[in-house]
């Protein structure tokens, strides 16, 4: 166990929660915090008054003894910053969505390969009790066949002016199935509105083809009077309802469905063929670590063991890849675009 | 107030419902209960020993006694049976959705016209309390410019054989916007999927597209593990939650929204452009008559004083185009369907 | 299996569910319904053509060929009705609360005895698939050790004129505590509180104490804003949220609970002690069936095979004596009343 | 505006929250911190490097520079430590409950008085947003007149060793009503129940009796598998229900009640006698200032301008004197305790 030295861009809304998880891990260090705004360094200074501060975040990659940088700045300056560190031999930990273009995160990812450097995106979802007990059940099979996911992530604010609300908080469910669904979709439609003048898309409604009859669907909403974190898993042997909001009792797991009847009569084929089944309804204990110990744990494991993060540039290619199409597709009114026409990782 | 005599087709799951309102309406007899199924004439008699049945609708039409007919079967028959009776001068009321296609509601509205008929749709959800207090709230303004209708209305079953799920159930949501928003869309984008081979699309989304920024979305699917009927309305003033499973309190209206703030200073744009507003919830107490009587007396008023229904042919026609292209565009994966060029009502 | 003619005393709130659920039983023959009011009996005939009406109860004692009785009229009737019944020779089914006097009870049951008849109480709960698996829960030890039942049951009206609202919704609790617990309380403490002048008390709460370190606890209110309808127990093993106003998941089994650490050291005594255990949340599926009809099922099977009804005088008789004790504690504000020293059944 | 030093003694749950709002006051200066656990102090160091610690309280009230104290120790230890704060000429904010008897807390009270010191005790609750709200819509009669009080605040854990979970849960609702209710009780019945052998008990029930018709209930559990804080507030106009866990919309206001109708005509005067009304519900904005940061404002302002707080010595006496009575009376099983034999202050 070598101890590993942390520069940390950007203090604003992530960064002290970053900076918080990584200082509670024995093996590290963060020795530098790096962000444009003098104030916010000052409270950060106040906060650890042992760990050195700077405007230039290029102090961070000039500086030898750190081994890897997180990047918690707004999205429209990670490929800049992540490729500088890189090139200066960093491991690093990107903030979601990793790049404003899948072109930027192939970039990225051949970089981190060639340097054979750990590049790892910051879906923090992906490290949650919840979501971690999710993907068990789908591998487990005790969901069956998926049949369809659906999410609703709606609330009033925080509206962004740089990128739609389809950037802002459909990339959490994207990162989600990145990690959940066995598979990739192949076609995205997606429609959506802007209500201020001038302003991104805050509303939007994205729908996500993948082989077979598995359907994704994902409603997100800045400008709802309440706030909405719910997911339904629809599979051939049960069904999942998770409620983020729930306090406790996070993931409902239904042992429900239909059963199709394929010996029918000739005459009675309509009321014989499909049979609905219900039965209990579980709810697991989760672990309740915060995500983002275990995500900080996890990266300093896969630097030390030179490992592949769970949630690596290439999850962070496939999520930035969605997002543009489905963008696009919201600009054409939900025509489809299919994913593998948009920049093909290496 | 003379005595007006009704026929009622179809015994099934919503025609019970039917004839006990209609039984309890003063002025009104219902003379005489037509259904294929014998069994369902048993019942029907020994719950109503005076009212005569019989399993050919024939009779009904034939007698000219009967003033008015209710046509309560599966939705492929509507167009023939509604045709039959109004050229056997009967008023009619019939399910919905109105007719399979929109050619059938043109040529119905068209046979009521020129016989100066009354031709009603059961958009049932039309006659509640709830939607009848969200119009009023639309109308007098307390929403302001509405920006977005958002409906989710999923459950387990009951699978249909002959029509998809929007059919099924987003009838019901573009009934009540037909009734409650300022416009009709012109464009319709839809998403779905069939996950029991050969049957017809069990999940479906739609989104409506209006002139101006106003949008609509619905989520409906018949496999899904709890029930949601849960409706969120967006305007410039107030925001609505209709959730049609609470017992009570199932409209909260927010004062909320968010406020844009056109003076700004050049370099703080982005922070001081939009403001959010949050105020009390306020839930008003419901008018609790059952739907079905508050419409049935409607039907009967119509009748007497000549006047058109709230739910006329021309609503009927509004939603069946709707379904129509929003097949259409399923069927295409979200391909955008504008609804001018479905076919025209006169 | 032979026929059973049952005669129906009381055709109010609760007695068109009686003759419903009765008239559907195969082996039964629902023959004659009384009532005070004519109006009433004019409904039920119009409900029933087939079943005889009157006004005088007699006629249904004096006529030999009915075999049961079933009353549902107002307390204070209970007793002269089912006496006069089992005197007639016909086996008695009667509304909750059984009787308004513990002595009263007690001589229903001897004379029931004496004629060895069956004399059933009406404690629906009792044969709800809810309580059902409540039961078994406690039975298979599922639970452990029972540490407290506690409920609430609570809404807006209706009051009654003649009890109060312990007579009128507590029953329910101790019907069921009486059928799921493992032994009878051994004292109570009451409080309440009437806010209408010359009324009963609309508002109280009841403590039951049983041997051991079990408790009981029951809040009944008629001037609620919401209505609640919950009982939490808890247990050594386990602990039970039972909602019955959720559609779905009315129970829920909670793997959470207290370990006690007895090997403590001397001085860190008081923070070893206590741990808490926290697993799984798990809500069973429940039998559906309408509890009448599982409770009409019941008596009849008793009839027929002479055998004791679950919900029996004996049952009856607690549940009143407790009443009893409850009413004349909560007129001392709060005196502790021992159960011991109330008539005793024989 | 002068500067006000403080000394906060007890670093452990409370006292973090406690120097952190103080911290954050402008005019305040968190000057010293003392507990007897190293291991805090070392933590507040880290945490506030310009705080002076200390594990003898002593330093505390010997600092000529320090004007008030706020205590946040066990209950045991509070009549101590404020008696020495207040002899040293210290102004004083006391953890609730104020003191582990009525006759200490009216010693302090007079101690105070006569060296013209605040006073001041923790009833937290009493400066969120939700309670102020309560109290101004019972002070402007809103609510009419208030018939009952009934507060449910059960979960699991944490088991207390030197209180019973009276003084550590149900101090709030009784902090809450004190500032609330228009009268104070005038006796007490209280039961309750240990599960924990030689451990205090663990779930207890209080009525608290009042002049008029006003009835007030408790409960309180540290053993239940869910975490419930519910209050209802029933008027002769109005009802409050007051759910502190709901993230927004904590207190909704139902227009609900019933209508007693004096004029009855002789024969039907059951019939006519009280009428059920209800009408919208409504659900305030809150003031969500944290409760600890105006409670803290309160202090110093009381400081400042030689004000009673809202929040006095009287305040937490009236709460202490409760609490022993309800003590007593649930050790001998709902013995009614009238409160005014409890000691009385001056």
């Amino acid at each position: 166990m070598t101890n590993i030295n942390i520069g940390i861009i950007g203090y604003g809304y992530w960064g002290p929660n970053i900076v918080r998880n990584f200082a509670e891990i024995p093996q590290v260090q963060v020795t530098i915090i790096s962000d444009l705004k003098p104030e916010l360094l000052t409270k950060a200074q106040a906060r650890y008054p042992t760990i050195q501060v700077t405007t230039n975040c290029r102090d961070i990659f000039t500086d030898p003894k750190i081994n890897a940088v997180v990047i918690a700045t707004p999205v429209s300056t990670h490929f800049d910053l992540a490729l500088a560190a890189l090139q200066a031999g960093k491991h690093v930990l990107v903030e979601k969505p990793m790049t404003v273009s899948s072109e930027q995160a192939i970039r990225l990812i051949e970089e981190a390969e060639k340097r054979n450097l750990v590049l790892m995106v910051d879906h923090t979802f992906v490290y949650t009790g919840a979501i971690r007990k999710m993907r068990d059940l789908v591998v487990t099979n005790a969901i069956g066949n998926i049949y369809y996911y659906d999410s609703v992530r709606v609330n009033l604010g925080l509206f962004q002016h740089d990128v739609n609300v389809i950037w802002d908080l459909a990339v959490h469910d994207l990162s989600i199935m990145n990690y959940i669904l066995p598979s990739q979709p192949y076609a995205v439609s997606a429609t959506g509105m802007s209500h201020v003048v001038g302003e991104p898309e805050n509303i939007a409604y994205l729908t996500l083809f993948f082989e077979g009859n598995l359907i994704a669907h994902i409603h997100v909403n800045w400008l709802a009077p309440v706030k909405v974190r719910r997911t339904l898993i629809g599979g051939s042997q049960r069904m999942i309802v998770y409620n983020d909001l729930e306090p406790s009792e996070k993931v409902k797991v239904y042992d429900k469905g239909i059963t199709v009847n394929g010996n029918n009569s000739a005459e009675k084929v309509y009321q014989m063929l499909i049979g609905y089944r219900t039965g209990d309804m579980w709810s697991p204990q989760l672990d309740m670590t915060e995500a983002l110990r275990t995500e900080g744990l996890h990266f300093i494991e896969c630097i030390e063991k030179g490992k592949r993060p769970i949630t690596d540039g290439q999850a962070g290619f496939q999520v930035v890849k969605i997002l543009e199409a489905a963008t696009e597709s919201m600009r054409t009114q939900g025509r489809l675009i299919e994913l593998d026409k948009v920049g093909v990782a290496a």
